[in-house]
């Protein structure tokens, strides 16, 4: 499939409520469980989705758009979200990342990129040169990535629990 | 985190939901697309949910709460639903999923299910014995599993198009 930002935007769209529907009414029992040790939790993932918004698909795209020299990215704070989502609930996370991703989308929408623009580049502080359609497919794939992470931290709690059916149910032993 | 018909429900209950903010509003782009060779795309997924209602879980339970001699489950269709969604649109699909859930969840919850109940044991064809507790356990894990599968199976679909970005989400190289 080759990218589109029509067919990506099906996506990005969804997330939200997506996430909302999916962890809106968990109990604390399954937002904050992990996989062990420094792994993330769902409600751990929301906070990284959150800071994706504010700091990472929209403000990269701005950078390869504008008429600056320099045109790499800052770094990605993979960790922010600790600080960032101290005391909210989740269900207060889930509004500002609704709010956030609509906003952006709205940008990205008014922007109408050609596909002359969608092959302009910036610099990735460690992959070297990277595109717009990238950045883009990369926002689209990286919501699909953590809403799978949530569904196998989710599972794997229960691994325990389904005894012999453990060997049919592919993603408790990933 | 010990099995609680309490929590199972957490999960149980939006997945019909989370589904159809999921794949309710995408192209056929993304719901027909799959891994390959005889691989599921997430509306096959969808089809494979609604057998294991109307086949699996409930329909398991009542065999193990029966007074029957013989407990022996009946080997589940792994592909049935290649005939039984056939003409049928995702939405149709999606809320059939929903209609059927409910109508499990609702019989489920009126078991009101004792701790000493949820010990009760059935044999399945292959695994041998298995509790209700594990067969709860694993419509859980089953579900979750499931959800993570289609968010693999649509990421997949832009492996080609996030250039170096693909080293970063692990989702792309399972």
């Amino acid at each position: 499939m080759k990218y589109s930002t029509e067919k990506a935007l099906e996506i990005l769209e969804q997330t939200p409520k997506t996430l909302k529907s999916y962890l809106g009414n968990l109990s604390n029992d399954w937002l904050f469980a992990n996989e062990g040790g420094d792994t993330w939790n769902p409600y751990d993932v929301v906070g990284h989705l959150i800071h994706g918004e504010k700091t990472d698909w929209i403000p990269r795209l701005k950078i390869i758009l504008s008429n600056s020299e320099n045109k790499t990215f800052e770094s990605f704070d993979r960790f922010a979200q600790f600080e960032n989502s101290k005391g909210k609930t989740i269900t207060q996370l889930l509004n500002e990342f609704e709010n956030l991703r609509q906003d952006n989308l709205k940008v990205l929408k008014q922007l109408n990129l050609s596909s002359e623009q969608l092959q302009q580049k910036g610099m990735h502080p460690e992959l070297g040169e990277v595109s717009i359609s990238e950045l883009l497919a990369c926002w689209v794939t990286h919501d699909l990535g953590h809403i799978a992470q949530i569904s196998r931290v989710m599972a794997k709690q229960y691994k325990n629990e389904v005894g012999p059916w453990v060997a049919y149910i592919p993603i408790l032993n990933t």
